[in-house]
Order: structure tokens, then C-alpha cells, then sequence
């Protein structure tokens, strides 16, 4: 048997400001990398045989695989399917820690990371913390139609859309019954498209036996856009496609229309010549307007980084940080431009990239060679729809229906991290597939809606 | 496209305080279940050919397989493995609605169910509320050391536990990072038996490699049991090939130790003959006093029930509450007693055995036929150490080591509901088993401790 435990109560912690590691040859380059989303992440892997001792820091223990959240959030897959732990990734990485922890501020003159309880020194920095949703100034509208961005984002919408299946079996007043069954998707970029999508497949397809006083067919799924038409970002012709798609699932695509208010138990919107337009509804979710995460706001130096509208943090070419070129900024929280001077767009591929470009900067820095400008390469862009439907562009070609569906399918199971996660949601897709089932509709969290939550 | 929706602002829900219902034949009894765990579900299940109008009322919409919900807590296992939504295992069953609802109080008298929101009338009534856990007088200890009863429970000891070692892993001082890498489970139940050897296993063998400052199988794992020996409800033999498995992943027990104090960064515990000793910890969880679900305590009529010192309800051989014919409590919530005197005790088959029994009185009541007493049909008992190493009860045969494991592990696979959780539990244990991982480590919920919270 161990020895007993002390009897002595635990000592008093000693000066936990600055929090110094032992760790790594002590001559090697300190790297500190805040976030560990795609471009933080692959910027470690990439630095795994490079001559520094790494620190990744983010304040969740997992990386997350943003790009199938929307899943989580529509009850197709368990958090732990889209999540890895961060340390679990570069367990046999030895030159490289994993910090749970917060940044509240970058000192780039004296070359400190500040946390929440703590202090990192670092000889290069990448700044790679991500974004966040924009409510154009309406921040009273977030708790009343929430956006994705984390597990626990998805765990509560998953929660309102099957609460409101579940409120409207037990409504006897049919025009509350209908504001319970009707859902308002705010914003028609991939993740709009794939959440009413997915919205509307549950009603249709998964929940049709379940109830026995209302039909879950009846609902409705209305995808509001600002803009003339669905996925901009797409060529013309697969965004119609995607757009027949979605209506032949039942779902109202209304283009040209403006949110203009989000209340308790409505929206309303404004076409363009029409007058505003008030839609009842228990459960509106926003997928409009993406802004960098607010730590951009809180690098500090001299020279002061410069933001663009959005909150990012512009760079050079080469991604570092303009007057600090030990410092690079990558992922959605840069503002890079292409040799064509256009903006790069907040996609997984180009974090990615940028994650892998800015750590062999590092490694050339360290040896004393002179940086390359990052080159993006576009490798096309997938969105899906649902069950047996996405476009996919790939350079010239264009693809959708079913075949767009394998394709979005595959490359997302291979960028996946580690072979259980590939396994298990391959898994559920196939079986989703075969019997029109959802494998994790929980409703979690708390029993009662919070005071001022729509109900 | 579908018509837009009306520009007027939905009407005022009419008199929900009645919540009566147009389905099911007219005449055909009511029959009302409150709980959809085993008991309850099992019950439901039963009357699927029954000439019964049944409702199946819970405030969760999912059955939760209870005996593995500590491998959620224990990261083995996603919430979505072990629970399944109630509508969809009775949606083919057109005699039985679901409603999510929370019960307040029953009038044995008016045969009502008072709602949060609505009443609900019956003729025949079956009440499986089950149990939550008694601190024995101290509620003040819960925040402090969380017991295992629903998915919110298991996330959040799931919660503590990776982030005990995240903490240590940047704790400088050694007298608190002990005290982090330390924990103390308090009863040693199945329960406590089960989640004593996962947290030794996960410091042990997942997370071995994970961390760069501290070397997680320093970790103590500490089982603390008020009784002569662990696992009092099994035979001794077991019992105590169980203990010699604990010990061997490194797990200390104290038998004959009775917890005399919970404190922020500490559990007091005294010894029969010892002075009190104070175990520094930052993660203490309880498995100890199970109490019956306080809905007991909010049934009213004349005569009204009687319950014993857990707060069960006492009921005749037939399942019924004395005095009132038409009502059965089932599962933990009963005090029922086998012929020779002895109380069930509060397990999975016990409570899907008398769900089954007071489904079959109800259809002989309702035909007019005499009731017959409820006979428990003992199978056996199964209790796990970890990782091939289980120790279970048959009839005369004990069995333990990786024979115990297999047949508990094929048992609890046969009893998930549902072919997808089967399979992916089936998976997880396999694909753990091969390489020491665990596919839900992951830290959800709050990001920084609340107050109050031990840290």
C-alpha cells in the first residue's frame, strides 16, 4: 500500500505569475503558438523535427473540426466524433507542450504572452486564435438566435431545435404550435445551408413516427440571405443547384431579404421593395457575418498592429506581423492578401496552409535565411445539403448531387484527426444513411429554458 | 414556394392547465408511467399489444443506460452511446405517446399528475422515478464531491478530472500539485468500484504520454468505503479478487473509513481506531447513499403512501400501493419485498423485471383478473475493475479476471438499446483496448471554475 497522505494541509502556492519550463534544450527557439484550430495545429505538426521547443496554447483542451459542427448541432454526430484532445495529437511530439489557458494580451516589445494566470516569454509567436460570429451591432440578438462556433454552441442548438419539437407535441394552440415548428437559419454561407438542410431532413425524414399530435413534417425551414443569392462564394450554377436542393428537402430560401429585428418569438426581415415581414418563430440561429477574434484587439507594441474592418490583424506576405517579424499572424484572425492584392477567405485550407507556411518561416528564420512569401493554393471548396446531396468546385470542375456528396464525404473523413474519429463518423453516415436515423438526439443541458430564452 | 408567413403576431396560447388528449381508443384505460428508465421503459414496452391509451411522461427526452454511465464520466464512452431518445424506441408502438414534462405532485385522490405545466388524468398509474444520491445531511457537500446520475453529472466529473491534470500539468508547487493529481472517490459500491479503476487506468495508461511536466501515474487514486469491505453486496471471494485488481492498477483503498468532512481542497476521513485524517484533493467524488427520487415525498391521497428511511415507497407483493389498486411503483422508488422478507435492491433488473410485472396487473386488472405478487428472477450481478477485469456473479458460479470482463461486457452490450449504440460501444471498447485510448477526453462546459468550486 502507498504511504498514507499528508496530514499537513496543501502549502500555500508560491508566485505563480511567471510560469517557467524546464522543459527542451535550453538554446533551442522558443515558439509560442496561441490557438490550436486548424492553422495552430498544423503549425505545430509542422515544426515537429524543427530545432525549438514549442508551446501550444488554447484555452480547450481539443482541437476542433469545425467543419462538420453543424452536425453536432443537428444531433448526426457526438461531440467526441468532430473532437480531439490537443495533447493526445502531439503526445510523441517531444519537443512541443500543450498549455490549457487563456491569452488576455500579447506584449510584442517585451515578447510576452500574457494569461489569465500567468506569464510566456517566446522568441517567435503565432498568432492563430480564430474568429468568432458578428451581429452587426445587435449583440442582444446572440442569446435569442445563437451562432456555432463551439461544442457547447452546438450542444445548445441542438437542444433549442429538438426542445422545440418536443413543446410543440404539447401545444394546443395551433399558431404557437406552428411558431414552435417553424425555424429561421440567418445567413446562407456553407454552414446557413448545411444547418437548414439538415433542419429540414430531421423533420422530414427522422422524426416523422416519433410524435403522435403533430406532424414534424409541417415544419418549416426558412434560410434568410441578405445578399441576391445562396453561397456566394460559390460559382453561380452550383449554388442554384444547391438551391434546388434545398427546396426539394422543403426549405424557404429567402434572398434579398434583411434581419432587421430578432425578438423573442420572431424575426423580422426586409425584402427589397417589399415591407418588413415578421415571421414567428421559437428557435432563429445565425450564420451571418464573421468577425477575428477579439484577441487581435489586444496585441499591443510598437508599431501597433493594424486591423481591417472585420477585426483582423493585416500581414505582410510573408505572415508576419508588419515591424515584428518574429511574430506571424495566420488563420482567420490574418488579413492576408494573394499576389492578386484579394483577401484570403476564412476557410480550413488556407488555415492550414498558412499554419504549415508560417512554421517553415520560423524554421528558416531560426537558421537565418530570409522568409517566403505565403502562396495559397486553392484546391476548390465543398458545401452539402444533406442526405446524398453537396457541391463540390474543384479548380474547372463542378460537381454535385451524389457525386458531390462522396466527395465532400471523403475529404472530410480524411482531414478528420486519428483513425477512431474516421471510423466512427464514416459509421454513422452509413447508417444514418440506410435508415434515416440520428444517432445523438440528446436533449442536454438544463431542464428549463433560462428567463428570457424564447420559449 | 410555400405562402410566407402571417404578418400577425401569434395568438395567446389558450388554458394549457389541462392537457387532455384526442388519441388512442375512447375506451381503452389511460394508463399513465412517470419515469423512463428501466422500470418505467420496460413497463411501456410491455403494453405495446395492451388494449391501453399509455403515456410515458420524463423531464429528459432519453432513456439513459445507467450501468455504463460512468465510462462517461470516465471519457471511454460519448453521452450518445448510452442513451437513446424515448420517442424513437416507442415510435412504432401506436398505443404510447412521450411527453417531456416534469412532475410535481400526484393526487392519489382526483387520479391526477400535476405538470409543471398541466395535469394529466389517469385510471391506471405506474410511478419509476427512481433515485438520486443522499449525502446523509450534508447537502452542502454535492458542489464538492458530484455523484454519477445523469449525462450533466457525468460531463462535469468528466470535466474535473481532465482538467485536475491540465492544472497540475502548469502547477510549479509540489505540495499542490499533488493535491491535484489527487482523487478520492467516496463509496465503494459498483459504482465507486468502477470509477476508482477507470481514473487509475486513464492516469496509468491513456494519458501516459501526454503531458511534459508531470508524469500522470504519480497520480493516486483513493476509494474510501464506510463498510468492512468493498463491494458489500457481492460474495466475499469477489469482492475480494476485486480489491486485489484495484490495487493492482495502483488503486489505494480504505475500508472502515467514514468521511467526516468535505472541504474545498480536502476530505477528512476517520478510521475505526485512528485520529481523523485529512486527504489533500482536488477531486473528490461521491458513489456513496443512494435516496429515492424525491417525487415520494409529493404524493398525496388517502391513505396516504408510506415510505421508509430512503425515502422509498413501501408496496404490497403485487407492486401496488396499499390502498390504491390502480397504482404501482416500480424500480428504486418501491420498498418491495421478496417472500422471504427481504427488500430488492435497487438494480437494472430488478426494475425492468417489476416494469414488465406491472404492465402484465395492469392488463389482468383491466380484464377484470385477480393480481398476482411480483417474483424477482435473480440473474446474477456484474460489477467491472477495468480493463479486463470484471468480476460477476452467477447463480452459484463466480467468475472474475477477463472471463468476468467478457460476460460483463456481452451482457451490458445486449441490454443498450438500439443496433448503432452496440456496435459503436462494441468499437470504443475494442479500439481501447488495443491502444490504451480513451475517444472522449474531452473538457466541456465552463471555461474558467466557478466560484465556490474547489481549483
Amino acid at each position: 500500500m502507498p504511504a498514507p497522505a499528508p496530514a499537513s494541509p496543501a502549502p500555500v502556492a508560491q508566485d505563480r505569475s511567471r510560469w517557467d519550463d524546464p522543459y527542451g534544450a535550453a538554446n533551442d527557439p522558443r515558439v509560442l503558438i496561441i490557438g490550436a484550430g486548424f492553422a495552430g495545429l498544423y503549425a505545430a505538426l509542422r515544426l515537429r523535427h524543427a530545432r525549438a521547443r514549442v508551446t501550444l496554447v488554447d484555452r480547450r483542451n481539443h482541437h476542433l473540426f469545425q467543419p462538420l459542427l453543424y452536425q453536432v448541432a443537428t444531433a448526426g454526430l457526438s461531440p467526441g466524433d468532430i473532437a480531439y484532445p490537443i495533447r493526445a495529437i502531439l503526445r510523441r511530439q517531444d519537443n512541443t507542450r500543450v498549455l490549457l489557458a487563456e491569452v488576455t494580451q500579447v506584449d510584442l516589445d517585451a515578447r510576452q504572452v500574457h494569461l489569465r494566470d500567468g506569464v510566456l516569454d517566446y522568441d517567435y509567436l503565432i498568432l492563430a486564435a480564430g474568429s468568432s460570429h458578428k451581429y452587426f451591432g445587435h449583440s442582444e440578438w446572440e442569446p435569442l438566435a445563437p451562432s456555432l462556433k463551439s461544442l457547447e454552441d452546438a450542444l445548445e442548438i441542438r437542444r433549442r431545435i429538438l426542445l422545440a419539437f418536443e413543446r410543440a407535441e404539447r401545444e394546443p394552440d395551433p399558431g404557437r404550435r406552428m411558431m414552435l415548428l417553424t425555424f429561421v437559419v440567418i445567413g446562407a454561407g456553407p454552414t446557413g445551408v448545411e444547418l437548414a438542410g439538415a433542419i429540414a431532413e430531421i423533420a422530414r425524414d427522422v422524426m416523422v413516427r416519433d410524435f403522435r399530435h403533430i406532424d414534424p413534417r409541417e415544419a418549416r425551414v426558412i434560410l434568410v440571405e441578405a445578399g441576391p443569392r445562396i453561397l456566394p462564394a460559390f460559382p453561380p450554377d452550383l449554388a442554384a443547384k444547391a438551391g434546388a436542393e434545398l427546396q426539394a428537402k422543403g426549405v424557404e430560401i429567402r434572398t434579398g431579404a434583411v434581419v432587421t429585428a430578432v425578438e423573442p418569438q420572431q424575426v423580422w426581415i426586409r425584402g427589397a421593395a417589399s415591407s418588413p415581414d415578421c415571421i414567428p418563430t421559437a428557435t432563429a440561429l445565425w450564420a451571418a457575418g464573421v468577425a477575428a477574434s477579439p484577441l487581435g484587439r489586444q496585441v499591443h507594441g510598437h508599431p501597433a498592429p493594424e486591423l481591417d474592418r472585420a477585426g483582423r490583424i493585416v500581414v505582410h506576405p510573408d505572415l508576419t506581423l508588419p515591424g515584428h517579424c518574429e511574430v506571424f499572424v495566420i488563420g482567420d484572425l490574418a488579413a492576408c492578401h494573394d499576389a492578386r492584392g484579394r483577401l484570403l477567405p476564412g476557410l480550413a485550407p488556407v488555415a492550414m496552409q498558412q499554419g504549415r507556411a508560417a512554421a517553415d518561416n520560423i524554421r528558416r528564420a531560426s537558421l537565418g535565411r530570409s522568409l517566403r512569401p505565403f502562396t495559397y493554393r486553392d484546391k476548390g471548396q465543398l458545401a452539402t445539403i444533406g442526405r446524398g446531396a453537396a457541391i463540390a468546385e474543384i479548380g474547372p470542375l463542378h460537381f454535385s448531387g451524389v457525386l458531390g456528396w462522396w466527395i465532400w464525404a471523403t475529404v472530410h473523413i480524411l482531414y478528420l484527426i486519428g483513425f477512431r474519429n474516421r471510423f466512427v463518423v464514416a459509421f454513422e453516415w452509413g447508417w444514418s444513411y440506410l435508415n434515416f436515423s440520428r444517432g445523438a438526439r440528446l436533449i442536454t443541458g438544463r431542464l428549463e429554458p433560462e428567463p428570457g430564452e424564447r420559449r
